[in-house]
């Protein structure tokens, strides 16, 4: 489960003469920063916890190659010392994070990363590479599943994702988030998620006639093969690929459905179900994909379209309507002693966090989240109970990953749909209404005189 | 210059079921795809091209490796044949593309690929993960040094690009479209391209103050150092900054500049410009940075903010207001014959083709462009001449890299700016205007013709 894209140099220049003046000016005492959102964007109500397994995989692994040392000596910046402090440096610090999977809320912190100041600074730019995209697209698919949560929903997206490793990681957070698999075949390969595939319309095209295209897939793959329907005119398309169910059905083939990628898809599902059923091809299910996002296929659901399962792409893995996050790593305690920052609009709690979920009663429904210090934990002021759990669990303990219990991408997803269940339904529309009232999060008393402080 | 992520497995389930078809039934012939992109998203009237390089890498190294080989056995769906073919497959067929930097508008193919069916069918995917992304980003960054055609702007946005691809893609996109470099060190050693940094809030916070911070920096980064003003008070930051010189003059250290990241900036930028100049630091330059794009700078520069240079990220590389781009690799040609898809409202211009790009004299600014059958300029029915340019050149003939002239991201680079001076003056708006005349792209008429045979 390493991720692939590993160069200790994918980060900002700014990171490394930081954590050089820290070295010279023995700025090297114990850090904590926290990844949190801001806000939530429109029309969201909640997150979706994703990506903590690869940060931890990418501090477990973090290192220095001596190509990347050679060019950081060509700019002139670093000298001996510092390059040499690089060649040796692995994480050895504590990671903290909330597991895959869990819905999350605007200023709990994700993850915490507990090191020396250099090192943890070190680790900011790609942390935040990881989890603002990964956070991203579990929260936006979790919608998805809100909206069609008996269908059959795969993601497309790799084409369109913003490079290969959105595309990879899309396909895990929206498995995460209750996808039924990807086409992106890596994935299977890698996080063992389910993977689909259809037909493209090149391949009809490469055939003499749409019908030859549909005889040869379905005796190829005769276990579940799935016909492209509109390559040339969507009803004829149908047609043929009833004929092509006659045709085969003499040889023990069963088409598995048909794909309809384009044109009005309420209009065409229904009119493909009804024609499927007439010619006694009930068994066929109807997959259409083309621009869906949670909006469409709630218009679709709603319209009572017998579509049997989307196949969602760019609009996913894009995150379209909100294709970043308010987000931050923010330094919260150095030396001990608590950090603060007042910017116009950015403040940040100061101090190290817990996450407490309140739950009404043993395994119910949500109550409320509070942020707390996270050393009233730690001391046991504030204690676990079966009402009563904290989200934020070690990851790596100086370095070396901790046993998480729950950690398989399978566990993730139950987490995803138990949280679900578990949020306030109010939190589960879909569109936009501000008068909405938002989760109850609280923040400690203490933390608010931090920052006053 | 190699593409990191490197699997081919990172693509969709499909292109391997449908290549297996076309081994199995002999659909083996020469294909042709294309790539193109079919309109343009708000507010844009031209696309950049980039991401050949990346297209050409891939394909030259395609292959597979014993272990993705032995995972897509374990989906049952392939045979040994099949597999054994993927083994000993390399791409050598051609690579016809438009160089880096080249302004290019909507139907126009960017790259075509021809290979037997089955190989050029199998790229498509990353193909277009590639090109969509590194297009859409170019296009994006290309309006901003529109706006700001006399500033430095520099890339900040790998931190929340959607992961390290899209980052690193993305400092070489908005390169080529005229920024003067990025903070991604990975883009200095991949590419060459200039690295710039400043410093963070966490490295004020981390030390007992601002002055110290400011003064620890400057000292160990003598040549160019920039002081980031706003972590507490943005106008006590700019004194201690003018303070911090004060001091380092008598060590002959010129803080370079100071960088203002959140608040109102127009006004705060004014502020700093008096209260520099006033204390006789009329050489320190102002800096800004916070959710800037193309749309906040113009109005920046409009109200004539004293502002040197711009540090933009996360609109310019997820390309926010239009985080995706209708584009299309679609088979125009099989076998020798033109082929063409009929689907609602994503119709085909079949047959291979070419860009002829006419100027207003030798030299001069774009006058119109025509896509015209591939082989009227194969048989020199339609030729070059000093007003009159094919856009598509070779970059791979049979799988070989061809030299291809002006190939470096520094040329790419002029090759942009050259193409903004060349544009009608129309087409350089950045706002909404519905009623501005597109650029003149011509269809030659043998398209049309195949069109409707």
């Amino acid at each position: 489960m390493r991720p692939f894209f590993e160069s200790s140099l994918l980060t900002d220049l700014y990171q490394f003469t930081m954590a050089q003046s820290y070295l010279k000016t023995g700025v090297m005492e114990e850090a904590c920063f926290e990844f949190f959102v801001r806000s939530l964007p429109k029309d969201r109500r909640y997150l979706v916890c994703a990506g903590l397994t690869e940060v931890a995989e990418f501090l477990r692994t973090f290192s220095f190659t001596p190509e990347e040392l050679d060019f950081l000596n060509t700019t002139g910046l670093f000298d001996r010392d510092f390059l040499d402090y690089l060649s040796g440096l692995r994480f050895n610090g504590d990671l903290y994070g909330v597991k895959e999977g869990e819905i999350v809320f605007p200023h709990e912190p994700i993850c915490q990363v507990v090191a020396p100041l250099p090192v943890a600074q070190l680790m900011e730019t790609r942390i935040i590479n990881i989890l603002h995209y990964c956070v991203m697209v579990a929260s936006k698919a979790s919608r998805v599943t809100q909206v069609a949560p008996q269908k059959t929903v795969v993601d497309f997206g790799l084409r369109r994702a913003h490079g290969g490793e959105a595309g990879l990681w899309a396909a895990k957070a929206t498995y995460v988030a209750g996808f039924s698999g990807s086409s992106t075949v890596l994935s299977g390969k890698i996080y063992g998620i389910p993977i689909f595939g259809t037909m493209a319309h090149s391949f009809v095209q490469a055939h003499p006639n749409e019908l030859t295209a549909f005889l040869n897939f379905a005796r190829l793959y005769p276990q579940r093969p799935i016909l492209l329907v509109d390559t040339y005119d969507t009803k004829a398309g149908i047609e043929n690929a009833i004929t092509a169910q006659k045709v085969l059905e003499r040889e023990n083939i069963k088409v598995f459905g048909i794909r309809i990628d384009s044109g009005d898809l309420a209009t065409l599902s229904k009119e493909a179900r009804a024609m499927l059923d007439r010619a006694g091809c009930g068994h066929m299910k109807i997959i259409v994909s083309g621009d869906l996002d949670e909006y469409v296929i709630k218009e679709l659901e709603e319209q009572g379209a017998p579509i049997d399962g989307y196949g969602v792409g760019t609009r996913i893995t894009t995150s379209s309507d909100a294709p970043h996050l308010n987000c931050a790593y923010k330094l919260v305690e150095y030396g001990g002693q608590k950090t603060y920052k007042r910017s116009t609009g950015k403040a940040t709690l100061p101090g190290r966090k817990q996450v407490v979920r309140h739950f009404r009663g043993e395994d119910g429904p949500f109550h409320y989240d509070e942020i707390v210090p996270f050393d009233l934990c730690e001391r046991g002021i504030i204690q676990e109970s079966p009402s009563k759990r904290f989200l934020l669990v070690p990851h790596l303990i100086n370095g070396r990953p901790k046993d998480v219990k729950g950690d398989t991408i399978e566990e993730a997803r139950e987490r995803h749909l138990k949280g679900l269940r578990g949020l306030p339904t109010r939190l589960l529309a879909i569109d936009t209404d501000n008068d909405l009232t938002p989760y109850d999060v609280r923040i400690h008393r203490d933390l608010w005189e931090g920052l006053e402080g």
